[in-house]
This record gives C-alpha cells, structure tokens and sequence, in this order.
C-alpha cells in the first residue's frame, strides 16, 4: 500500500471514530470502492463494520459490498434488513451477485434469492448452474442487444435508457428474434456512423464467441490475444446468453496463475488472499501434498539401503555417497525447469498438441546440451575442488559426471513428457506434473548412480 | 488450437497456394489479426511471408504486422518499399510502434522513424526515453481530452472527429490549459447526460493516476483492482502525458505471472513463447541457475564428508544415510511451498511491508503445525515400514523424527524471510528467494541431521 492511501485510511478512522460523518462520506465519495473494501476489512471491529457500511453513500454501497471478503459478507447480510439487503442486491450486477451466493450458507442465499426482483432471481438461478469453472460461471446477462434494423439513433436511445443498469455499454450484440447472435456493435463504431445508418449495416458479422462450458481460463486467454473489452456467450443453439467483461478475465487470469503457481510448489490452491487464510487452512493446503512425498521417498531410502552394502565393496563407496544429494539436487532442478516452462506454455496456449513431438525433440536437444555442459564443469570441479577434501580417483570423478549428465537429461525428459501425458489424460498437468516428477527423477537418478558406480568401480 | 481455426488456416492457405486472392482477402477480413499473425508465423516460409502480407486488406495491415513476431516484423520492414513502411506505421498506435522499436536494430529504427511524421517521431522518442518496466514504456499519447468548459455535445463532436485514431474513446480526460489532468468522463457518463451540460459537472473529479516512472507491474494491479479500462499517466507536475489501456495491462499481468514462474523455476526470464526459443536460447536461459546450484551442493557434499568418518563410529550411523534424500527433499519442498506462496502474495499485492510481522508469525504456526504432523507420520512410517528393511531401532526412528520436524520449520522459516528480505533490499523476490533456498535449507537440513545424530546416538 503506498504512503498517500494509508494516509485517507487515517483519515477516514478519524472521521469514523469522532462521528464527523459529513466529512467522512465527503473522503468516501473520492475513493475507489476496493480501496473501501480494504480499509473495512483491515480496520474495523466486526461490530464497526455494519454501522461504517450504513453510512456508506448511496451509490457506493453495492460497489462496495462486491469487493469485500465473503465472511464480512456473510455477516453483513445477517445483520441487514431486508429493505437493505434489497437495495444492495438489486444495485449489484448479476454475476457478481452470482459469486457472492457461490460463498453463502443455503440460509443466507435464501435471502439473497428471495430479496431479489422475480426476474433477477430467475436468471440467478439460471447462472448458478454453470459448472464452476465455465465462461457460464462468470458471465453477467446485463448486456445491451438491438436487433439489425435499428437505426443508430435508436440504439443510442436504448443505450440512454438501459444503460446504467448494464455492465457494458460499449459492446453492444445484434440478435434475431430467436435470440441467436449475429453480429457485434460497438459504441465507437455507432459514434463514428450516421445516425440514421442502420445497426445491419456497421454491425461486424464475424463475431468470436465463448461457449457457456467452456473453461473459463481457455476464455481469458481469447482477451489476451485478441484484445476484447467483452466477449458473447452463446448456448449450443447460437443464441446469445450472456457476456463476459474484460474485468472479470483479468480476475481469471490472476487468479489462474497463483492457482498454478500454488500446485507446482505442491500446495493445495486457495482463491483466499494469503492474508485471509487461517492458519488452519494454510495447515491443510500443504499437508498433503508433503506428506506424499515424504513417504514416497520412502523409495530413495530402500534403493540407498539396498545398494549399501555393496557399495561397501566398491573402491571409495563411502566417498560416493556424499555426492548423492548432488545428483539428487541437480537432476531435480533440470527436471523442474523443463516441466515448469512445459506447463505454463500449456497454459498460456503456446503449446498445443500438435507441438507435442517438436516440444520432446526441442527439450532432447536441450537437455544432451545442458547435461553436457553441466558434467564437463562437474568433472572439472570434482578434480580440482573436490579432491582437495576427498579421494577422489579419476575414474570416479568420470562416474560422477557421466550420471550426472545422464540424470540431466532423463530429468528433463521426465520433466517434459511428465504435463504433455497429463494433458492428454485430461488431467491438470501443474498438479501431476511438478511434485511427482521430483520423485521419479530422485528415484531414477540414484538407481542410475548406484547401479553404475556398482558395475565400474 | 481449436478444429475450427485450423479449417480456417487450411482454407487460407489453399487460397494462397492456388491464388485465389480474392477469396483469400474475404477470409481474411472475417480473421482476427492475432489468428492471422500466427498463420503467418507457423505456415508460410520466409520468402512467402511479404507476397502474403502484401495481400492483406488495407483497414487489417497494421493491425496483423503489430500481432507478428518480432523476427519476421524486421525481414518484413528490410522488404517493404518507403510507402509500405510509412502506410503500416501510421495506422499503428503509438505504443505498439515503442515496442516494435525497441525489439529492432538501429538502422531499422532509423528507418521506421525516417517513414513516421513529424509530430509522431517526436512522440515515439519520448516514449522511447522511458525504463524498459516503467508505465512511460507501456503507454500512448493517443487519447481524447477536453476542457472542463466543453458541452457534452461538443465533446462527441471532438471524438467523432479525431476518435479513430485514439487507443480508446470510452474514457476521456480532462485537462486544464496547462495540461494538468482535471478529471476523467466515460462515454458512458455522456450518453446518459444531457448534450448541453458541461463537462465539468459530469466529469469524475477523483482520477487513480500512474506516473511516468511507475512499475508496469503495479499499474497492471491498479487494473486489476479497479476494474478500470484505461488509467491515465501524469508526469511529476500532474500533467497528463498519457494513458495505459486494459489489453496492454492484460499483457503484462500474463508476462510478469510467467516471469516469475520462470525465475522460481531456476530458469532466466524470456519474453518469447517457448515454441521461438531456439535450442541454444534455451541452454542459455537454463544453465546459468543450473550450474550455480550445482556447485553450491559443493557445501553438501563437504558436510557428509566431514560427518561421514564420524558417523562410522555411531550405532546403525550407514542406516541414518539412507534417509538424507527424504530430510533434505520434504525440507526443501516446505522451504518451497512457504516462499512460493509468499513470493506470490507480494507479487499480487496481498502482502505488504506492514505486513511481514504478522507473516513470518503466521508462517512460524504453519511451520510448527506442519512440521509436526508430518514428523509424526514418519515416526509411524519409520517404525512400520522401514523397519521391514532396515535396522531401526526406536532411538534412530526418534532422531529421523526430531530432525525432520526441525527441517520443515527452520526450512519454512527461511522460505517466508528470504523473499521478504528481498523484497526489502529491493531485489526480486523470486529470483533471489527460490533457487537459493533450496541450498540454504539443504545446508541446513544436513548440518541438524548429521550433527544430532552423532551427539544422540
């Protein structure tokens, strides 16, 4: 937070506390509604938070009560009349109204659902049945649409008279009378045309849509590349649903990238802001995933147990050892770079499946590359580093860089098949891909190690 | 990619193979610029890729050569005549052309801005002068601004008139004879107006503004956060000098998440998609972190050295090497797990400098809590499982324990203050806090072990 926002929360807890309520809505007006947000959540007893939102103005509350955390939420629902609760619902567009019941017990969205116009309660239940990760889950139907033979005077009519209430007024969609879509509008095009030019006539026919299904992330990706400020939702028929704002795909687009940012460091993913997670939650979302590998290393203990004792036979057996974790470490972080490069370029559509057999020819090359270059200045620090507080023959410095090299380039074999087979099987390749390949390289690498110091030495 | 665009790109170029040019431009004017540009790259060979380009409708030119990577946008500007060069950069946003530029070699650039106008090229070389990461560089001067004394009608007359070649007319600023900024009024705001009020009563006096010098990366926050469209740029006197527009913001929420999961993977950053990366750039982005890791498990490989000789004379001391992979592994995945978290939660602005107290607090439970459970489970394991394979005795199952449990805390410790120390020595987060932990904490997990084995057993 910068100096000059902490300085109007200071502000703003001073006019709170001394009741100097005019000057208090006066600095509210000015201020963006997350910042309110902020300032509720960090700053206010729970029993402070009703009475500072009563005395949010009028046309803030809503904005407001959008971007404040769910259990704050919860509590202000609980402790609002009905009137009130009416009136914030009914300021709120509908897909935010949708996320906010996403979080609620069955009882409060009763009472969302029963506060809110027969309409608005019809499409909001029609919203919350889109899986959760679909364009369908994210749209809003607060969209503006005109038929083709409205001229551009009309519509600008339309616009003046529904448009507050919209969640876009700049994209407008040209439906037939059967709700199909057939082409997009937008309000710089009508600006820039005659006003007695038809809608027909500047429409654009050519329209990228997102179906209601479709991953949400996969729809966020269509406004980074194409630079959308909304996207239609069309049904299977064609027909125009919803729409989808550019707001809204930022938000996914973020949260995506924690989300898999969090599974490749093996932690459960949460959409809470890591200061809002309890420390309980925080204990659940990296247990698991800790605990698997603990024991799956149970592996690497068996192989190390196993090969000890004839390792004991091998000229320096004991000296070897100290370069396992090493190899261990090293094999890992090449397995780790590749399969984080291979995962993101998935996710940001870089890599699709017809690249499969070029990605695993590209990572082959790179990793004989990387493995050789990393073995050559292994073998050199081995000999003129290592030496210095170990036996080491030549002959092991050779078995030590050649598994290295080795390693490297399984790992980063690995590391690269590894999400490309989760894609394919459907499955997240961040989940299956980043924890479980730190195992197999570990356990690969050290068979390689034992069984080759084993067979030369 | 999806079936249907790949129809589309195989009709396209059977157009262009069998010169059915007309057909091939009414495809084409149903194409997204950022689909056409990828046509271009991953279809047509070198030689093809101007004779393509020069078949594009005129109104699509520019649009598709800013989507084009930037080692064909240079083999397209070394062929075009000054005409053709001059055609595309003048329908370019000024912004697009700063980037384009910045990617090119001198004699290029001398040439783009030999073919720009007068006034232009002096904007280009001031947008040219800001930081590679500074809001300067993402920006544009290409916006639409009136004086507080301007009629709602007159303003829509301005935006008809110069609208077209502004980055965005949905939002329009507000400035005083001196250029200082004043306020922001929507389009929306105006249509809903009446065509003779003033400007100055509609227009929102309270701007969110971004200097010149600013982190891109927090500007793309202020998007994010306040689902804004476009935000303008003021200098250090307030004046408006420009603005950053959401698709840009967008661009650069989707860079900087895949920087920094490539720093956190030990990789160099790279602005390229994986499939452009030669071989070569990619050993390069790859080995530096590699190899450094690698040498610094020098230290690893030292302190089993040192310890081995005493770990001789310890009861069941070879049984205790077997479990150094699964220590030094779950430690440096909780070292792992807390400064990836943490790295994230600063990059999206969840955490902030008054924060650390409460985090490294938070984090010491998590880590007391995790570390733990986790202990205790392999205790259960050591004495279940392991024992199946190896001398355990209750004593050696306790020390595994006791040292496991320390590791995960001491390795969460240094994975929530690294980043934060980072943070404040203004170094990156997620360059300076991931790969280097997994070092510290290998060190450290080592050092415990090694150590309280030999003083307990």
């Amino acid at each position: 937070m910068n100096e000059e926002l902490h300085a109007v929360y200071e502000k703003l807890y001073y006019f709170f506390e001394t009741r100097k309520y005019a000057d208090l809505r006066i600095l509210l007006l000015d201020m963006e509604p997350f910042d309110i947000a902020r300032f509720i959540e960090d700053n206010l007893e729970e029993k402070e938070e009703l009475k500072f939102f009563r005395l949010l103005p009028k046309e803030l509350a809503s904005d407001v009560f959008v971007e404040i955390e769910s259990d704050i939420q919860e509590n202000l629902i609980k402790a609002f009349t009905d009137k009130e609760l009416r009136e914030v619902v009914d300021d709120m567009f509908l897909d935010d109204t949708v996320d906010i019941i996403e979080e609620m017990p069955a009882n409060v969205v009763k009472r969302i659902l029963k506060n809110s116009s027969p309409e608005n309660r019809k499409q909001i239940n029609s919203l919350l049945e889109y899986p959760d990760d679909s364009a369908g889950s994210i749209m809003t139907t607060e969209y503006v649409s005109f038929s083709a033979s409205t001229t551009v005077e009309t519509a600008f009519e339309k616009i003046r008279k529904t448009g507050l209430n919209k969640e876009t007024i700049y994209t407008c969609y040209v439906t037939d009378r059967k709700k199909h879509l057939i082409g997009v509008v937008t309000v710089k095009d009508m600006l820039l045309a005659d006003k007695n030019e038809l809608i027909a006539h500047i429409m654009e026919e050519s329209v990228v849509t997102a179906s209601t299904l479709e991953d949400k992330e996969q729809v966020a990706l269509k406004f980074s590349n194409y630079d959308y400020l909304a996207l239609p939702v069309v049904d299977k028929e064609g027909c125009l649903v919803g729409i989808v704002t550019v707001d809204d795909a930022v938000d996914v687009i973020q949260e995506e990238a924690t989300e898999d940012i969090q599974k490749m460091a093996a932690v459960l993913p949460s959409e809470k802001p890591y200061l809002k997670q309890s420390i309980f939650s925080l204990w659940k979302a990296r247990l698991p995933w800790l605990l698997l590998l603990m024991i799956s290393a149970t592996f690497t203990s068996l192989i190390l147990s196993k090969y000890e004792s004839k390792l004991q036979y091998v000229v320096g057996g004991a000296v070897l050892y100290a370069f396992v974790p090493m190899l261990m470490g090293t094999a890992g972080n090449a397995g780790n770079q590749t399969s984080v490069t291979i995962i993101r370029a998935i996710a940001v559509g870089d890599v699709q499946f017809r690249d499969v057999l070029r990605v695993i020819l590209k990572e082959l090359f790179v990793a004989l590359l990387v493995g050789l270059t990393v073995a050559v200045v292994c073998f050199g620090k081995l000999m003129l580093i290592d030496r210095l507080y170990n036996d080491i023959t030549l002959k092991m410095a050779i078995v030590v860089s050649a598994v290295l090299f080795a390693s490297i380039v399984m790992a980063k074999l690995v590391g690269c098949l590894l999400p490309i087979l989760a894609k394919i099987c459907k499955l997240d390749p961040a989940v299956v891909a980043s924890p479980f390949m730190t195992t197999i390289v570990d356990v690969l690498s050290l068979i390689l190690y034992c069984s080759i110091a084993i067979a030369v030495l």
